[in-house]
């Protein structure tokens, strides 16, 4: 497994506050965050900010010692239950409290024919796509500097010809047609937040929405990553399969997000169901031979994902089991006790692909570190300083004179 | 069946040499073609206009009793087999033929992975791209004013995933992908000729081809027309699969053209074979049993395409049995007598759908004609005038003085 291109090689000078080598120091080199980004849905955090229970602390708390990159539900028909009255205060706080623990939050979606909002039914279609622009400005603008990633819309390759029930969304669609859709979307998020990461994410892995994105990279759609989603309910992809997909949409050359992915520790849903929210079933428990398949299962798909040169996230849809269809799909069980696969999760992010090094740095004050792409605490004595790690450019640090801290000049990385 | 929209109501005004109401004529309005492209495959007048042998001559005689818009082939494999060796005499010459008969030509395909020249796998990617926009201009450059008319690209569904053997049109596809070749494609041909028709063409009537041409038409590819291949040695589609069909493609609003239909009148293929050059057998007879049925789906499906407004075209692959996977799927049988699809057809297209009508002129000199769209010849004893019926506007005739021709002023029609 190579994971080289996810690692920099980093030769680190260190001056004292007289611009002389710091010889013979003993320097570490604390991994602080993850460049990749490693997420998981983050919808409890939503009632643990707004309550402060110790049930969802306790979630919380396990999940944030694994994620850096959090998913917010935005869906328009629980965000704007009635028109005009949006739920933007837990959704700020929420993302707030998140961003302030160093995760970055994702919101999904802003455009979907799911869980819509049934009050834009009553309006015409020139109406409906009036309100979803405008609601599209009010997240983007409105959210900018504390969530700047969306799913901009969701599904489109099924969006005009979904059929379980009429929906504002599926209206437009049709009229519309597919790209012209995302190209209004995309380009009224790219609008409100240039420097936004901006997703289209769809469930069909097959060569429709190959052929949906080459239509809209070719309309000039500002798609920044492809979002796949890969909710495994009914058995593991496998790596063939795996690999197939992640060869086939990466001819687009574009980032690849693994958005919502699910790998369940109980008995499998049968194959012949073709939506999954049609599984309805009163209890789905985890089984001691689903968590060991669980784990297994997850710990290849993670390896062949971070190992592709284009992966820039994967996120697992549920965290605690029962989030969604009554599956065990967590990385924790219903009493909140961590499952396997947390801990073989926990021990890749936080231990085989993270970097916490010592050195002693050399007669000319330099040491080399061999380290994950992402944010850095690098120390002497009492002496520290944040960085990031992106590239394999020297890293010069100097000593702020009368001080404990290490001072960063301008032009010693980020160049 | 309401095929009103396929017809005009005209008011013909004729006036005498003086410009006085023609009172109390008789007048003849007979139909010379239709604005109705009903087309066929066009390869056998290749060798009768190059040999003028019987054997092609009875072919196309009977072919020209039906038909007014002809399929001619320029398989880049077969009319360039050496690198600069255009077979341009004998198709220039057979187009010229078939224009003077009243015939549209189509060239068939510009672009296209299978039967494609060999010796271009030589080259470089950029080099055969290279080589393909050369290709267009030579072609609709040099046969602009007799063919105006292209399948610009073939099957682009499939093109760069098609892996029965290499070849350089998939290579090149796989590059740029599907909209980025068929844009390039487009483009090229559209500014080499701007007022031809240029059609995008496909067997794959799956959502696959309905978001490839989404997505081109956002990209601003020039497609004028949508070709929907429909071969059916596996069995007639039927009604429901037809009208479903025409229903998504409709959406787009854009002319359909129903470009290789296939109807056949024997045995029918297995459902198994998935590409049906697949399907290899010694011999493929025309039953009676299959005749009967043949004309009744040819029958079915003709009326029902002719009564949607978006269709604009359909042609008949084979002409005759045994042009392709020796399939008994012509008009008329190998011994070159006619199928009763033939009789039936001619009977649609020269009697039922087509206008040849008497009327007296009333005291201002008019008549009224209800009648098809197409070419027509207006006579009153030997005195006759070409026009062109495309709409409801009224049409003024004066006789010119002098002569036995009727005059027609400019501002009388076309307006």
């Amino acid at each position: 497994m190579d994971v080289s291109h996810r690692k920099v090689k980093k030769l680190i000078r260190l001056t004292d506050s007289e611009g002389n080598p710091l010889s013979n120091a003993e320097v570490r080199v604390q991994q602080t965050n993850h460049k990749f980004l490693f997420g998981c849905g983050a919808f409890d955090f939503i009632p643990y900010v707004m309550n402060g229970d110790e049930e969802h602390k306790q979630i919380t708390d396990s999940w944030l010692e694994i994620f850096n990159y959090g998913t917010l539900p935005f869906y328009w028909g629980q965000y704007e239950k009635e028109e005009g009255k949006p739920n933007r205060d837990a959704l700020m706080k929420t993302a707030q409290y998140l961003k302030g623990k160093g995760v970055t939050v994702k919101g999904h979606p802003l455009c979907w024919h799911t869980v819509c909002a049934d009050w834009l039914m009553k309006y015409d279609n020139e109406t409906i796509l009036k309100k979803q622009l405008e609601r599209i400005d009010r997240e983007v603008k409105g959210f900018k500097g504390v969530i700047d990633m969306w799913d901009v819309i969701n599904e489109v390759v099924i969006m005009p010809i979904f059929d379980k029930y009429d929906n504002a969304i599926t209206r437009i669609c049709k009229e519309k047609g597919r790209v012209g859709l995302i190209k209004e979307v995309f380009d009224r998020a790219h609008a409100d937040n240039p420097d936004a990461v901006l997703l289209l994410n769809d469930f069909n892995t097959s060569i429709n929405y190959e052929i949906l994105i080459d239509g809209c990279l070719n309309a000039g759609v500002p798609i920044s990553a492809i979002g796949i989603q890969s909710h495994q309910h009914q058995g593991y992809w496998g790596i063939e399969k795996l690999e197939e997909v992640l060869e086939r949409f990466s001819h687009f050359g574009l980032p690849i997000h693994f958005t919502e992915n699910t790998l369940i520790s109980g008995d499998i849903m049968p194959a012949h169901i073709v939506d999954l929210n049609d599984w309805q079933v009163d209890e789905w428990p985890s089984t001691p031979e689903g968590e060991v398949r669980q784990v297994k299962e997850i710990e290849e798909m993670y390896r062949t994902l971070f190992e592709h040169p284009l992966v820039e996230a994967i996120t697992t849809w549920d965290y605690r089991d029962g989030a969604w269809l009554k599956a065990p799909s967590g990385y924790i069980r219903l009493d909140n006790s961590k499952k396997p696969s947390y801990e073989m999760l926990k021990d890749l992010v936080k231990n085989e692909w993270w970097t916490d090094a010592s050195a002693k740095t050399d007669e000319n004050g330099c040491i080399m570190v061999d380290a994950f792409k992402g944010d850095y605490r690098i120390s002497v004595g009492k002496s520290a300083a944040e960085v990031e790690f992106t590239d394999d450019t020297e890293l010069n640090l100097h000593m702020k004179s009368g001080t404990d801290c290490i001072f960063l000049p301008g032009n010693s990385y980020h160049e």
